[in-house]
């Protein structure tokens, strides 16, 4: 038998606590007994996106959670600053005019990291309610800055709401909502938190609360609101994998400044062993998101040859997207996996670039 | 130990195979591997939904396939009549306004029977786009006639769309999509299909598929036709309980007819032993639906008293809803069960209404 690998970042490998947990028989969403770890589910969540807001869940992609924000924390043709550097802030564009939100974008190259100085001649130039920013943007493994990012724009814009997505962010690297001047946040159930896909998380300060909206029926967050303060979903939620983020949650919470320092360990491991291997990663040392690492393809190598090369030994590796498709692979521990997996990872690398080369 | 029995009408008792694929080991949705198995459900779906058009998988709750079936098939101001006699019929009607459709309800009893008969004087009266119907109305337990209704439409409004709820009837009780003219229709992964909730299906006849519009992002249909047509979805999609959807489907397909046979025999017993224990059903026998019993709580007696002396046997049973809330209790073996789980919980009924009177 071979032993079977997920290295891509998200879906992830399972904790074996949320393996346990989903394989329990079903339990009724509506009984007093899930009403309670429904509630102290977003208790945790809270916890983890250290709001005293509230965050709600549902049932859906983490790309739910970010169109709910934006449905009902803006009204239609309001302005919104989106830096795109990668596939998931170019999403942030798409959903803002889907929504139908004036959109304002300022196009970097995939991979660039978006600096306060790059976002300032913009912040100058325009009328904004809004600046929509990806944290970890996770199709070029770059972890952009936040919290100076949001800053800047409040100094411009004092009432103006800035919207993160924090997919493969949350419990990877350190995230704070609102004392990062953050106002509200999206995520989801297959990255950090190490469960199966099926759940988005739309995390919301206290000023997001009492800016929220109700926009649309199925991602309506009023209607959410009230239902999930009684430890309810407006609709019939994922409750299995609710049960496992709680479980996992309760493990990690209370160790999680170790937990983060061994995704960036693990990461930086990996990175390493490429780098030893003669790759060059994508993103510069000092930006570099724990979430997953991203090399360029070496020359006369194509990705199709490294995906089969690494398939054959039972793992899974993830490509570039979009106009970094052909050009980079990602390789990600951001799940249930530890310093040595990554040398694990390190010797399949060796193995496999050996191979090819030869 | 207690041996525990989820006797709602969703989420249900799982299927031990579903139980048995979600405890493997995460697999990533964008692998050719799960690439086939994506497809096969979809093509399995589409036997279960009797389509010659095409299933879309969404990852979300059974309202989220509603919304994007409205969202997608009709256009803003558009005018839809919706017979309301339930709380998922109530909710055609909330969803279409909150998409922005014209609604005109037909408002009957909760409980009530929608027949040709009632529709017909609105048929007359009305210019409309659509009409919106419950297939099995799991807060009354009413089995609609499906067929009926929509060729009752069809022939006053030949260019009408029929869109229709089957999210409790789907593998429980025959559906057919265009041969019952029926346009579209909704579905989710909890009741009949014996799996854990977060998927939602959204079901289009082949006329269907070629009048989608694309409206919305995450509920987007065309969006989703094109990215499902190459396996995949659009966003990282609840890949576990697709699995499992089409383990159990696997199963099931060959011999639906035995499977629908079995689930209203088991429903009859349930009926049956009520009835011999003095209860009262709400449907009339010849348009109850398989998926749910539905009994009026008798007279001394409350919905938590009932529901704590089934809680301390290790049962969950559902209320009533809305305007029947406190006056129906509601038990539903749609999940896994057979016609002996029926015996047992009639045996657990016995008891509980003897004790009780006493």
């Amino acid at each position: 038998m071979m032993r079977s690998r997920l290295l891509t970042p998200g879906p992830v490998s399972l904790h074996p606590l949320a393996m346990e947990i989903l394989s329990r028989p079903q339990v009724h969403h509506r009984s007093s007994e899930a009403k309670v770890h429904f509630a102290r589910t977003r208790e945790l969540l809270a916890g983890a996106f250290a709001t005293k807001g509230e965050v709600l869940i549902l049932t859906g992609s983490g790309t739910a959670a970010m169109e709910a924000l934006l449905l009902n924390l803006f009204a239609p043709g309001e302005r919104v600053l989106v830096p795109v550097a990668g596939k998931f802030s170019e999403r942030w564009a798409e959903i803002a005019r889907a929504v139908g939100l004036s959109v304002i974008t300022l196009d970097l190259s995939w991979g660039d990291v978006v600096t306060p100085e790059t976002l300032e001649p913009m912040l100058l130039a325009e009328p904004l309610e809004g600046l929509l920013l990806t944290h970890s943007e996770t199709s070029t493994g770059v972890l952009h800055p936040l919290q100076a990012l949001a800053e800047a724009f409040k100094r411009h814009y004092p009432q103006g709401m800035v919207i993160a997505d924090a997919i493969s962010s949350l419990m990877v690297s350190p995230f704070e909502l609102e004392s990062w001047s953050v106002d509200a946040a999206a995520s989801g159930s297959q990255k950090g938190l190490m469960c199966p896909p099926g759940l988005a998380f739309a995390a919301l300060s206290p000023r997001a609360l009492s800016k929220l909206g109700g926009r649309g029926y199925y991602l309506n967050l009023e209607r959410e609101l009230q239902a999930q303060r009684k430890g309810q979903s407006a609709y019939t939620p994922a409750i299995n994998v609710i049960l496992a983020v709680e479980g996992v949650l309760e493990r990690l919470l209370p160790r999680q400044d170790q937990h983060m320092a061994l995704k960036v360990e693990v990461n930086e491991r990996l990175y390493a062993a490429g780098v030893r291997a003669g790759l060059k990663p994508l993103p510069p040392g000092e930006v570099r998101s724990p979430a997953t690492t991203a090399f360029w393809i070496p020359e006369g190598l194509s990705y199709d040859r490294l995906r089969d090369a690494f398939a054959v030994r039972g793992a899974v590796i993830a490509g570039g997207q979009g106009p970094l498709s052909g050009k980079i692979f990602r390789i990600s521990l951001m799940g249930y996996a530890d310093r040595y997996d990554a040398d694990a990872v390190a010797g399949m690398l060796d193995e496999i670039l050996a191979e090819l080369a030869a």
